[in-house]
C-alpha cells in the first residue's frame, strides 16, 4: 500500500492510496480521509461508494464531507468504481454505464468480466481489511453510504450483513436494479441472464426476502432526470412499506442528481451515521 | 446573457451563464451563486476570483462555499480567468502560467493582448453591471476575494478602489507580482518592459503608496510549494507593518495550494465578509 497524495484540510489528512488487488487482480487507487480526531486514536470509519462515471476522487473533491467528518471524528473511505487497467475489460462500445467506472458492486460470474469485476468482494473484505491494517480505525465500528449506483452498492452491502454496518444512507440510490435499464445491462453481462441470480444484489428484493432492519436514511431530489426511468424510489417506500421496515426517505423538491444535491445533505447523512455509531 | 446551467444546491441556486463581453471581445461564461434569500429580495455580492489553469467552475465545485453563502445571504460571482475563444492569443509555448487561463486582472496594453486581455476593467466595471441588471443583487454592497492569481486581483480592486468593497479576502495571494517570476512574465508581455505601469497592479505596492485602510483577511498555508518562489506573504506583511496598514495576515500549519486548503476556511471568510457587509 503506497500513499500517493496528501492534502491537510479540516486539520486532518485527504489521502490517496494505491495497491495492488487480489480480488480485482489489478493495481488500484482509492482516497480516505482521516479526521483529526484519528491523530489521538482509532477512529468509526464510513465507506463511501460513488456512481457510474465516478472515481475514488469525485466525492472527495465536491461533497464537502470532510468538515463534516472532522466535526464527528469520522474516518470515510472512497474506492473506486470498478476495477482499472489496460487488461480489464470494457463496454465494447465504450458506454458509460458499463464496464470501466461501472462495477455495480457485483460478483461477476461471466466471461470475460470475472476476472476483474469482482467489486462486492473488493469493498466488503479486501478494502476493509487493508485500511484497518494501514490506517487508525476502528474497523468494527463502521457506516456505509453511496449515491446512485454507489446507493444501490451501499444498501446491498447493508442489507445482506446483518450486524455490520451501524447504518446505511444513499443519495439517489438505484434501488431496484433488476428492474431498470441501467442494472439488467450491468447485470445480464456480469452475472448472466439467469435472473435469480440477480435478487442478491437489488435493495427491494433483499428487503423483501426478509433482510433485517437496520438504520437507514435516504435522500431522492425530485428533479433528478434519472428518478422515473432508472432510481424508482418509489419501489424503496412499497418495499420497505409491505415488510414493515422502516426507514428515511426523503423527496427533496428542486435537487438534480448532482454532487450540488449531495453536498446540500451530505452533513445530515454524516450527523446520521455518527449518532448510530456512537450507539454500536 | 444566457444561462447555461442551473443546479439547486443548499436551497439556493447555483447558475452558470455565458454572455458577449464588450470589454474582452470575446463570449465570456461565469458562475453565480443566488443563496435562498435571494427569493425574498435583493442581496450583497461576494466576488471570487480564481487562480491559474481555473475557469468559473473549480470554486463552485471545490470549495464548499455555497452553505456559507446560504447562511449569511451572500451571493457569489465567479468570472473565468482570462478572456476565451478560438481568436484570443495564447502563450506561444502553452505555458500555463501565461495567456489562457492566466489574464492576472490587469488591462493590457501590448500587442497582441490589449485587444482582449482587459480583465481588469471586465471585473471592475462590465461584469457587475450585468450581474445588477439581470440579478436580485444589492450591487453596491460588494465584497471582493480570490485564490492566489485571483488573490492577486482582489486585493489589487479593493485596495485600488476606495469604498467600493466592504471587505477584501485572500488565500495564498501573489502579493507582489512585480517581483515574482510568475508575475513579472505577465506583466512584460501584458504590460510591456516599462516597470513603472506595473505598480498599479502589485498590492504590496499600493499599499506603500498609501492605499486606504479596509479590512483585509489573508490565509497562507506554510506547506505551500509557491510561498517562497512566488507568492512571498512575508511583503504583505512588511508592506503592512511600514505602512501601519491593519491587516489579519495568518500562516496556516501544514496546508498548501489546493482546494482543500480553501475549503477548510472559506467558511470563515465569508463570515468575515458577511460581518462587514452588515455594517456597509
Amino acid at each position: 500500500m503506497e500513499i500517493i497524495a496528501e492534502h491537510r484540510t479540516f486539520e486532518g489528512r485527504q489521502l490517496r492510496f494505491e495497491h495492488q488487488s487480489a480480488t480485482l487482480a489489478c493495481r488500484m487507487q482509492g482516497a480516505l480521509y482521516l479526521p483529526p480526531q484519528a491523530e489521538h486514536g482509532p477512529v468509526p470509519v464510513l465507506y463511501w461508494l460513488s456512481g457510474l462515471t465516478c472515481t475514488d476522487e469525485n466525492f472527495i473533491h465536491k461533497a464537502g464531507a470532510q468538515r463534516y467528518a472532522a466535526e464527528h471524528g469520522l474516518a470515510i473511505v472512497c474506492p473506486d468504481t470498478s476495477p482499472r487497467g489496460d487488461d480489464v475489460p470494457d463496454d465494447p462500445e465504450g458506454a458509460w454505464d458499463f464496464g470501466l467506472g461501472a462495477g455495480f458492486y457485483v460478483n461477476a460470474t461471466q466471461a470475460p468480466w470475472q476476472q476483474h469485476y469482482q467489486m462486492y468482494d473488493y469493498v466488503d473484505r479486501e478494502l476493509p481489511a487493508l485500511v484497518a491494517a494501514n490506517f487508525p480505525v476502528q474497523a468494527e465500528r463502521c457506516a456505509i453510504a453511496g449515491h446512485s449506483m454507489g446507493g444501490h452498492g451501499a444498501l446491498v452491502l447493508a442489507l445482506r450483513n446483518p450486524g455490520r454496518f451501524a447504518s446505511v444512507s444513499a443519495f439517489a440510490p438505484i434501488v431496484a436494479p433488476t428492474q431498470c435499464p441501467w442494472g439488467e445491462k450491468a447485470f445480464s453481462h456480469y452475472l448472466g441472464p439467469e435472473r435469480d441470480s440477480w435478487a442478491q444484489y437489488d435493495s427491494c428484493a433483499l428487503i423483501r426476502a426478509g433482510a433485517p432492519q437496520l438504520p437507514m436514511l435516504v435522500d431522492q431530489g425530485e428533479a433528478d432526470n434519472f428518478l422515473e426511468p432508472q432510481l424508482k424510489t418509489s419501489l424503496l417506500e412499497a418495499a420497505c412499506a409491505d415488510r414493515g421496515f422502516k426507514a428515511t426517505i426523503r423527496r427533496q423538491p428542486g435537487y438534480d442528481h448532482s454532487y450540488y444535491f449531495i453536498a446540500s445533505f451530505i452533513g445530515e447523512h454524516i450527523a446520521f451515521h455518527a449518532e448510530a455509531l456512537a450507539s454500536a
